[in-house]
This record gives C-alpha cells, sequence and structure tokens, in this order.
C-alpha cells in the first residue's frame, strides 16, 4: 500500500461524484440578501452516516434527521438558516414536511431525505416560504453550487466555509469534500453545528459512521468558540460510490486510508470554523503534548481554549500563561503541575514561558510580537508520556459580546 | 426554640468580638493609591475551618493554609493582592515567611496563622515589602479595619465587599461577618476566590468545618462569572468563642441556627460578588424550581448562569430563551424538556416566554423592560418535583473582554 497522498480541490460538497448542490433566498430570513435555504443531492442512493448534537433539547431536525439516517440510504439534505425550527409545539411536523417537499419535487421516498435548521429557537417555522421555493430551489442544483449552499445554511457566519480533496484509494481516484457553518454555540462534545460532507467512494454504511463517528473526536468535537453545545448541531457523511473502488466493508487498510483522507476534510473545515468563532480576530490552536492518553492531552487541550480568560488574554496578545496552567488544573483529567512546559508558538517564532510548573524570563516584546499574529499556537508539553492532541478556538472579544447582545432582536 | 432571626450590622469582619483587621500600600502592587496587603486578627486562639480550590494547580498559600487549617486553632489571617504567589519556585517558602512574618510581630506559632495571595500567577513574590511593613500593617489593625482590609485584597473588583449580620444563640448575641474578593476566574465548584468570614460563636472546629463545608455548596460554589476555576480560592472561617454562648459541639437545633445565620451571610457577599463580576452591568439569578433533587436543581442552575450566550443576552436586555433552554439541555444532569416552563422577573415585573418547553406569545416591550433593570432572574420551573436552587452571576459585556484583555501589562 502506497503513503496516504492528497491534493486540495475545488468543488466543496459538490467535488465528489454525483452531487449537485444549490441555494437560495426562500423569505425565512428578513434580509432579503442572504440566501437562507439549501438543498444537496446525490444522483444515486447514497450510504449515510450522522452525528448529532448530546444536548437534552434537540431541534425537530435533529430528531427526524436521526431517524431517517438510521434508515441507512439517503439522497438529499435539505437545511434553512434563520430559525432553528426547535422549542415549537409544531416542530417536528414541519421537518418532516420539509423532508416531505423534497420527496415530492425530487421522487425520493421522504425517509432518504435530511434535514436541518440552524438560527433562533422557539420560534415557529413557517413552512410556507419554503413551499413557495421549492422549485426554485430544485432548479438551483448544479455541479457549482456548493459555494451557494455554503451561503444559505450560514448564520452569524462572516463568510461560506467549503473545503474537499482527491486522493486514490484501490487505484480509484476518489474525493472527499464538504460545506460547513459554525460561530456561535459552538463547543466540543459533538459535531460542530452545521456539517455536511460528500464523497463518492463505495463504502458501506456501517463503516461510514464507524469513519465518522471517530473522526469527530479529533476535529469538531475539539472546537469550541464560546463552550455552548447548540440544539441543532448536526454532521452528515454520504458516500455515493461513484468512484468505481470496491466496497469498503470491513476495517481495512483501505478504510483506514479513507479514515485519513476524512480528517484531513474535518480538521480543515474545524480550523475554518475556530476561527471564523462570533467577533474572533485570531484562530488560537492549544497543542497538547508529552500526555499519558490521547484522552488527557484532548481533555486538556479543549479546557485550555475554552477559557475565557485565556481567549481574552490572546485577543490582547498577553503572554498570561498563568490563566493556561488555570484552565489545565480545572479540566477533568490529572497530571502533575510541576512537569509542565508552556509556550507561545506563531509565525513569527516561539517563545517559552513556563519551565516545569513555573515561570522563566521571556522577553515580553516577542512574545507579544508572536501573540499579534492571526494563528497563534500555546504549546503545552505534560512531559509524562507520547500522546497528543490539538484544539481549536478563536479569542475573546468586543464584537462577541456585540453580535449576541442582541441577535435575535 | 425561636424562629430565626437576624439583624444586618456594620463593622464586616470586625463585626464579631474579638477581631481586629487592618490594610495597607506595601509596594507588592505598582498603583500606590490601593491597599495591597491586610492583617485580621483574633485577641484569642479561634476554631478554624478553610475550603479550597480543587483546581490542580494550586497556589503556594493554599498548599500552607491547607496545613495550617487542618492544625485547628488559628488567630491570624495575612493576605496580598497584586500577586498570586503560584507557579513560583519559592512559593512555599515565601508563603511560610509571610506566616512566619506575623508570627514574629505578634508572638503566635507560625501555624496558627493562614495565608493567602492573590493576582498575577507565576511570577516571583519578592518578601521584601511585606517585610518592611510589617509594622505598619500590625500598627493598622483595629475594630473598625474591615473595610481597610476588604479594599487591601481587592484586584480587579470596583468595591470592597463586607457584610454582618447579629442573631440570638442561647440567649446571647452572636455575629457573624466577613469580606470577600472575587470578580475575575470566578466560577462554580469553590470557595469563590477570597472570603474571610469571622464569628464570635463558641463552635468546635470540627463542627465549623461541617458548617462551612455545606454552606458553601448554595453558597460560593453557586457563582459563576466566567467559569475559570482560581488556583488561590480560598474561603476561610475563624470562631472566637467570646459570645459566651455554650460551645456547639454536635448536631442541634443551635448547630442549625448558627448554619443558618452563616448562609445569610454567605449569600450576601455571593451575590456582591456576582453583581461585582469583570465588567458587569447586572446581578443575574437563575432560579430553578420544580426540580427532582436539589442537586439537580443546582447542576442545571449553573448551566444557565455560567452560558456565555445567556450572559450577552441579558447584557442586551434580549429575551433569548432559547438559550436558557440550550444551557439547561448541555448541563451534567438530565430533565423533560417538554416540561420546563421559563420566565423573566424584576422589580419591574414577571413575563413567561415559554411553556412546556415551547415558545408563548409576550410582550416585546415589557419583557425589555424587565431585562433592562439591574438585578434580574431567570426563572425556570422544571415541573416534576419539589426542589429548588439559586445560582448568581452577571451579563457579559465589552468591559469584560476589555479587562481581561490586558490585566497584566
Amino acid at each position: 500500500m502506497t503513503k496516504f497522498t492528497y491534493n486540495e480541490i475545488k468543488g466543496g460538497v459538490c467535488a465528489a461524484t454525483g452531487f449537485r448542490a444549490g441555494g437560495v433566498y426562500s423569505g425565512i430570513r428578513r434580509n432579503r440578501t442572504k440566501k437562507d435555504l439549501c438543498l444537496i443531492m446525490s444522483d444515486v442512493p447514497c450510504s449515510v452516516a450522522g452525528v448529532f448534537t448530546q444536548n437534552i433539547v434537540q431541534g425537530a431536525p435533529v430528531v427526524v434527521c436521526r431517524e431517517h439516517v438510521k434508515h441507512g440510504t439517503a439522497s438529499a439534505i435539505i437545511c434553512n438558516s434563520g430559525n432553528a425550527n426547535t422549542c415549537n409545539k409544531d416542530g417536528i411536523m414541519v421537518a418532516n414536511r420539509m423532508c416531505g417537499l423534497v420527496s415530492e419535487v425530487c421522487g425520493l421516498p421522504p425517509e432518504e431525505v435530511l434535514v436541518a435548521s440552524t438560527g433562533v429557537i422557539g420560534q415557529r417555522l413557517d413552512i410556507t416560504p419554503i413551499e413557495n421555493s421549492m422549485d426554485k430551489l430544485y432548479s438551483s442544483l448544479s455541479r457549482d453550487g456548493s459555494a451557494d449552499a455554503a451561503e444559505a445554511i450560514m448564520t452569524t457566519d462572516t463568510h461560506p466555509k467549503e473545503y474537499a480533496v482527491e486522493f486514490e484509494l484501490m487505484g480509484k481516484v476518489c474525493r472527499i469534500g464538504g460545506i460547513a457553518k459554525g460561530v456561535g454555540m459552538v463547543c466540543p462534545n459533538m459535531a460542530t453545528n452545521l456539517i455536511f460532507l460528500t464523497t463518492d467512494v463505495s463504502i458501506s454504511s456501517e463503516m461510514l459512521q464507524k469513519a465518522l463517528s471517530s473522526d469527530v473526536k479529533s476535529s469538531f468535537n475539539m472546537v469550541s468558540v464560546d463552550g455552548d453545545q447548540s440544539t441543532n448541531d448536526t454532521c452528515l457523511l454520504l458516500a455515493s460510490g461513484l468512484a468505481g473502488n470496491e466496497t469498503i466493508c470491513e476495517d481495512t487498510n483501505y478504510f483506514n486510508l479513507f479514515c485519513k483522507a476524512l480528517n484531513v476534510v474535518t480538521v480543515k473545515l474545524s480550523k475554518m470554523l475556530a476561527s471564523d468563532g462570533e467577533g474572533a480576530t485570531k484562530l488560537v490552536t492549544c497543542e497538547v503534548t508529552g500526555a499519558f492518553s490521547v484522552k488527557q492531552a484532548r481533555t486538556i487541550a479543549r479546557s485550555v481554549i475554552k477559557s475565557s480568560l485565556v481567549k481574552a488574554a490572546m485577543f490582547g496578545a498577553d503572554a498570561n500563561w498563568g490563566r493556561v496552567l488555570c484552565a489545565m488544573g480545572y479540566s477533568d483529567d490529572r497530571f502533575e503541575p510541576s512537569m509542565v512546559d508552556v509556550g507561545f508558538r506563531s509565525n513569527k517564532g516561539y517563545v517559552a514561558v513556563c519551565d516545569g510548573g513555573c515561570g522563566v524570563d521571556f522577553s515580553e516584546d516577542k512574545a507579544k510580537e508572536i501573540l499579534s499574529e492571526k494563528e497563534i499556537t500555546i504549546c503545552v508539553n505534560l512531559n509524562i508520556g507520547r500522546e497528543k492532541a490539538e484544539a481549536w478556538g478563536c479569542d475573546l472579544t468586543y464584537d462577541y459580546v456585540k453580535i449576541n447582545g442582541d441577535y435575535r432582536t
């Protein structure tokens, strides 16, 4: 088996063979300049996998979509922004009706249509604008439609997020791509907000689910913007099988290769989500090395990236590493504080600030220069093992407060 | 036994018989206009109880103080602000030396001196200014010194926090009072930052510790400003016994009465801490009723009060109750979303916004009026039991970001 290599390609959620997408303005949102309804469609029935929010309060689309994913095959995803269709008396009916509308216009069984919604919680989602837009939405489908779909699922995102790669599997050229939106209510513990992924690899639903469930632990679950876990988080992965490889049905080297390619896409989208956190000016990575286990590294990295005090310090380009140790100390994992080294890294270089749990002399000017970059890494070495993990977040800024102080009205 | 009544009195940490306090500027802080060193002294050896941070990274004063509390009796508390004496190579030595200095000037055994520090983590605490100020500090002790001591322990607090009550126990007039500082790195799970309490009730160390350990669960552990748990959180309670009551040595009605009085003081100080959270413009209370257990009510109330999205909405006086349900949903406790009622209350009245998990029509103007007050309550009824709890926090504002974006430099 050859070493894993891949190329970035264009096309986002339509990069894989067999997928089209589109997005339109339907009228759910008041702002007519932004699309608010998207459709992603496969030419053939797909294997499907999904990961959903662990919040006890779940959006109606999550309830419906989870059932449809259990069906094992799916061909379409419909998603609106502007209203989460959550905590409503008739939410389930509306979510089912959204699937039904796609079913009618495309001639698919309704249970092969997946559904998601994002936006305000607790307001009724009027089905009328969606009904009235179905023909327009269906007509908008195209192989070039990824950017439109990515725009239609945005809420307070400042730009659409799409990414795709191609790689070789059993001598066939294969693709994985996707679109994502995140930004508010973004937190570890789930596939952050909405992520729709497609691939043309031929793989069984069981193995697809196994790949996705494992993947999110090192990708979307390692993203935190504000520690709030949404009621509507949904990550879906459709596999058309049109790449023509022999179907992956078990845990082979080919499966591992597919998982690697998937992780390239999901980690890239994770970083896009983190760096476009509400009000963010910086992508902040916490890299934990020297850990006893991957779980320990992940727990500690997430605790650092979630800390409001660390995030505010990063906004101020302030090398206040004591807050990093503090956030590590209240994570759910244990470690030996007197072994810990901490440093900050960016394109401008690296500065060590803590050695064996104690402060070291360092140049404040150099630290300021490093932390003033757009992408910075908090480097933590636990010095007790060989495992590592990364978590991604952003700084805490005035604009986060501004955006969230008056989002709904 | 008579019904429990109490009166608010002046005097703070010196309200109880037998206590003097003082605060001076020693030179630890660069800002000469604020005191940075305080001493609290009892005329007689006291029973002592303490509760400390659960952070794995612990300040040197916490390590030393915890040992001294185990000693069972204590007579003095020394505390500096401006430097946390945490993550330093010689921190333990410096903390011990602080106790030693008080021991020398007052003629006490060093293990009867308690110590605490607050401020920046990871910088050496120079003992010299403390040594040079000991005579001045000792001379500053007075029965009127509570306000000076309260000022000396402040960091980014905007005002000193002190409170005291008197009540009757076995026919004797007794007092409990204290001072506190909080504001940054304030979070549930521990006696929030520094709280020094005194009483003249006669009570054994064992019962005093029992009272304090139980009390913090419904007081300081229910406060959250930013979810960051400090490395230096310390809550100390000294009992001089000079009220002359028969010593409380077991779990009697008198003990319960003492616990009630203690809770009046700690809840009041908790609310002071929450309303003076960094950048806060409002005291936000989350009241959870109809819970199956107190533990459930507490867990859910804390989850709501910690949510950045809820806090930002309160800043914007935005009745975005979906964020309340969302934060409840990712707490560590389970409940039935379709049973939940939510409303907002303040001096301007009450507005119901969610009934049985679904939104209800309400006046946005009325909600805005209610949420524009300085003290607001988020009312959650789980409708499954009879237990309840309250948690206290504040709104998330531009100033929180400003204060923490450049605190250290």
